[in-house]
């Protein structure tokens, strides 16, 4: 059981550099795994609005790297031997706003682009404007974020760990992995922490339609990091539950709302209902910047409808769809929100992290 | 609401018959569908079983039929100018535990197998020998159990369509239509009594990963009648039933224990769970052929387990499957079973069928 995880076979998904005169923007598109690992590289800021949409891209952490990294590639789309100026100004307000709304459910997309957006903002103020060393600075700056997301999520790990026992039998729901951050992952971070410790027997992925995250990418990063996963159909969950299957639930979250409530995968509700009904801890793992404190409860929270065609790709006359992406956990639900600063019931965020 | 339904439109799935010395058994490939409905014909019984297990035919009242209308094709191989002898008693026993063992969960397949074959036996000992006589007289047998089985699945439809009131949106799971009986279907039937009456305002039919049989039947079927259909992944059942979208849960059922305990497809134990959860009557609709008072409880029905293939087409490395094809939900969760003898609290089966 406690095999040594080979993290190193899974690639990072997000990161940003500047390579000479340009800004270059590298991402697996994840729409390919697992059939084909491709590492995709661009300088188009457009074109990562688009791998967002698309969700080439994915996973509230790392959307909130590529959309602020979408702000340094349309930096580096400036003439690099100019200088800042009102007109730069405003259109930097036009691209965070546009960038930031390619997805709206996720709250780090918005929160990440404004950080990037006031680092900018903040550079200018000190003096700098010339365009080379704002996009230079930026990515540095950005860099730094992707290694906080790291470290930030080693610490959901560790937390979160520490509340399994050995021999557990996790279930996760949609992909919260290393694939869906910076490196490491929220949920899975926590899989993998307790897994260095021993403690993981199994995790059963649900299959997470109609996207299929679960089945094609946590079966994907778990089997290459060696640990030990059976892929499920999400309707599945229940009577695996119901046989004792189960020993703890850890899903990721896209926004967390000030009384708890969570938007997540859409799916998720149901498979806390479940926990809940058949007596199984269900965790929440996320970094805090997923609590959106101005948020006061989940019914807030906007959640994403999808095209049809993502459920039913070939139109039938007379049947409709409903493709939301997200679905919303009421508080009541949710055992323990695993963040860098700790494990908390639902209850006690706004406490904890109103004194940010 | 009131539209008029086009019944005429669902073709019926499963009928045997003689022709000339030949006896026959058409039904639709299911697999197929929806992108082609295909007529097929066979004399083989081999066939039959093949098309149980492979799913081209499917639910628990048709599988019944196919299973019955194998026994008549056996026959049909034999030499039709030929005698009845003791040997062919002995083979009838053989063919009849093949073809009942073709599929384990569902009892109306072994049932319907049992009654042809006592029905066979009936007719040997009141000296029928012939065997071309007997070929034309099970075959008859066997319409008789189609005629039945639509007669019952209309009795049923009646009984739950009073249990429903005006502007009704049903949530179902997998196909429990006309397609998976000899016509009208039993929680479809009960959905089409429903809609004659103008009570329907939308069906949501789950997706019923992992062959689809909501996503390929239910929507066609509903679609072909006329019935406002809705297709939704089976993950977001929860988030509509939150939202307060659904007002009734009717499912059909592949056996229901003594106790009221109910095996059917994989998941229906998740929507019934929260069903129960967020105040919505969940109905399970079958004929009384299904209730099986010889099994106790639910932990001692035989759950089939299928190819993993059908959840993961291409295998993965380091990744396990588990694709059990049906589930078992406790009577605490079921409103009403609905037979065609009404419909009764699960508690309340026992008494009432055991007088039978």
């Amino acid at each position: 059981m406690a095999k040594s995880l080979k993290l190193e076979n899974i690639p990072r998904t997000v990161h940003v550099r500047v390579d000479g005169s340009k800004v270059v923007f590298e991402y697996v598109d994840q729409r390919l795994l697992p059939g084909e690992l491709r590492m995709c590289a661009t300088s188009e800021w457009r074109e990562v609005v688009d791998a967002i949409k698309s969700l080439a891209v994915r996973g509230a952490p790392a959307i909130g790297i590529a959309g602020a990294s979408a702000i340094a590639l349309w930096m580096g789309s400036l003439d690099v031997r100019g200088c800042w100026d009102s007109s730069s100004a405003m259109e930097l307000a036009q691209v965070a706003s546009e960038v930031a709304g390619a997805r709206p459910t996720a709250v780090n997309l918005a929160w990440a682009v404004e950080k990037a957006k006031t680092q900018v903002e903040t550079f200018v103020e000190e003096g700098i404007s010339e365009i080379g060393s704002l996009c230079s600075r930026i990515c540095s700056f950005i860099n730094e974020m992707e290694r906080e997301d790291e470290s930030t999520n080693r610490a959901i790990g560790e937390h979160g760990a520490s509340l399994l026992s050995e021999g557990t039998r996790v279930l996760t729901h949609c992909n919260a992995g290393s694939l869906a951050t910076s490196f490491f992952g929220t949920a899975l971070g926590v899989v993998y922490a307790a897994a260095e410790q021993g403690k993981i027997e199994r995790v059963f992925a649900d299959e997470t339609r109609p996207v299929g995250q679960g089945a094609r990418l946590t079966t994907w990063e778990l089997s290459r990091a060696g640990v030990p996963v059976t892929l499920i159909c999400d309707n599945m969950a229940a009577s695996l539950m119901a046989s004792g299957g189960v020993d703890a639930v850890v899903v990721g979250a896209d926004r967390i709302a000030a009384n708890g409530d969570t938007a997540n995968k859409i799916g998720t509700l149901g498979v806390a209902v479940l926990a809940h009904e058949f007596g199984v801890p269900f965790y929440v793992a996320a970094p805090s910047s997923t609590i959106d404190l101005a948020t006061k409860q989940g019914s807030e929270i906007e959640i994403e409808q999808r095209d049809p065609a993502e459920v039913l790709p070939t139109p039938m006359d007379g049947v409709d769809v409903w493709n939301p992406s997200f679905d919303v956990t009421p508080a009541r639900y949710i055992t323990r929100v695993i963040t860098e600063r700790g494990a908390f019931p639902p209850e006690e965020l706004v406490g904890v992290f109103s004194e940010q």
